[in-house]
């Protein structure tokens, strides 16, 4: 059987973690990588990477999408790109025409339905017609705070609500998570920040909420989400940011889903440098009200990067093998790591 | 669409606990019920159960499993009789030459290939040639010694090793239990109840390993079991158990997987009643080595009866849409509460 065959789309940290770690894998190959930077254009992947190519075929690097992904190119195509579905869209429909599987790490491709409906239903249509299989997945949303809570769901007879809580600290990240999230700014500039959306948050809440309630059997009526500043109490610095006491050391996310007027679904989700500095134990946290109740910590908490990473390479023998359509995590098997050959997955 | 209709196979504990929660649920049947005691032959389900009929269609209970499971009686049969594969064999062949698709919380159907490899074949050969699924589930195995490891892996890029713990009280069950565990018994009868296979400690680690290996990619090649007595320090009493100090106040139950050599997978499962009494906190317990870490507890641990039946309940729309075969819980989408309409579940 030959190597399954991956196509790069977008090549930053995500794109080339996700990269180095196929490189890892058994029964795997990268067919090519698209990289907007012109300065690597028509360079070996490997090189860039700083891997050994042994006896892999070369992987080369393009600007122009139409040299990496094409009709019989690859049989899936990894995008990391974007945020939100609006944006992926043209790229994913590019991708499906050409007959090709595609993973995204998009927040919103986690349970598009949620906020493009329409956009959903038109990937679903082009990828039946095409026979692929479209899936968006990562750390969060994906699995901490909506498919691990639905998993543990699964040995409840009754559920009346769920909360799910991530505390995570953003002290490894660098320059520009800093800047997207305020660290260091004044409360007024975050204020200001959150107005003219200059400040990002955590993308994906409406997705978590949504995928949630279509396990449960749910409808929301009601969606509300806040953004708020953590101001600190002490001066904190990490590695590329600092914010003295009295400023923004993070963002504190929350949300709430509501079903026949009833609050089901609680969201939290602080985000900040240095949490441990003022007694912030970071982890994953998930409280499930119902029969038997759930009572969830996972200590310290995943790494989002390296989680997200995992989540996609982990999933593309799972859309290989699916249905044609988009699916979301609800619809595949459980997600699980691969020590073996990435091949022996793969449905005859 | 019509409803999903459910043919009951055995009617202890788990049958009309699964029973009793179906009743509760929307989009769903019961057809019938197989009880092997003569007592309640022809009685209605609804009376034994003490359940208000309304204008459900009737559910009669029979000893003769031709009058509940025959050509297009159900689309589904619950087999809740057995712990081990060899001995429910025959009766899912029997509903599967029926045409019907199988959900059985017999332990070691959860993932037969483990202990019964040419049977795990033969009902997949059967499943097949009859166009319908069969599925083993359960709490345990089924889902916290196994299926949720294997779901945290999915945000790991590398597994060194899976450690799962439960740490659950017997106190809640009654005298069948305290006496397949040897709860009460001295350490000398525990040892030759061991011997002579009285004691029944925990069905299913074989197969929890078998599982997690054969997500991981990984090839068992030494499988170790040992059963040891919990004895207490203090006098014990639960509602249907006595144990005193010094005699045994439950079962402490530990399995090795090794994979090349090294030891990978660790399942440490002590039951017993009243472990307060000795300090010991009961709940779920998952520690996997790789990248990233995980460590998470879950306490108190999930019920073990409640547990089960959910899960069973919650599997079967993920049954009937699945493709025909013998399936694991790898194979079908991760488990979910049904708080909605089951029918929603079903793919058109």
């Amino acid at each position: 059987m030959n190597n399954i065959r991956v196509a790069m789309w977008g090549f930053g940290a995500m794109g080339s973690g996700i990269a180095e770690v196929l490189c890892r894998k058994k029964g795997v190959e990268i067919t090519g990588v698209c990289r907007q930077n012109p300065k690597y254009e028509g360079k070996s992947m490997y090189e860039v990477l700083g891997i050994e190519r042994g006896d892999r075929p070369e992987a080369l690097i393009h600007t122009d999408i139409t040299k990496v992904v094409y009709k019989g190119a690859a049989d899936i195509c990894v995008i990391a790109t974007d945020s939100f579905t609006r944006d992926v869209f043209p790229k994913i429909k590019y991708a499906v025409e050409q007959g090709i599987n595609v993973v995204s790490i998009a927040e919103e491709m986690s349970y598009p339905k949620a906020q493009e409906p329409e956009l959903a239903a038109e990937m679903d249509r082009l990828a039946k017609e095409n026979g692929v299989t479209v899936l968006g997945t990562g750390i969060n949303p994906g699995l901490m705070m909506d498919l691990l809570a639905i998993c543990f769901s699964g040995c409840m007879t009754d559920v009346e609500s769920v909360m799910c809580k991530r505390v995570n600290s953003l002290s490894p990240f660098g320059p520009l998570v800093m800047k997207e999230q305020g660290i260091g700014i004044t409360v007024k500039e975050f204020e200001e920040g959150c107005k003219n959306g200059h400040l990002s948050g955590h993308v994906g809440f409406a997705e978590s909420a949504g995928m949630i309630a279509e396990a449960m059997g749910w409808k929301i009526d009601k969606f509300e989400q806040q953004m708020k500043p953590i101001v600190t109490g002490v001066d904190r610095k990490s590695p590329y940011g600092f914010a003295k006491a009295g400023d923004v050391a993070g963002v504190n996310m929350t949300a709430q889903a509501y079903v026949d007027g009833v609050q089901r679904i609680d969201l939290i989700h602080p985000q900040q440098i240095e949490p441990e500095m003022e007694g912030t134990q970071t982890g994953d946290y998930i409280v499930i009200k119902g029969t038997p109740n759930i009572n969830m910590a996972n200590t310290p908490e995943v790494d989002g990067g390296i989680g997200t990473i995992a989540m996609c390479v982990n999933m593309i023998p799972h859309v290989i093998n699916a249905r044609p359509g988009l699916k979301t995590m609800l619809d595949l098997p459980v997600p699980h790591a691969i020590m073996g050959d990435m091949r022996d997955m793969i449905e005859k």
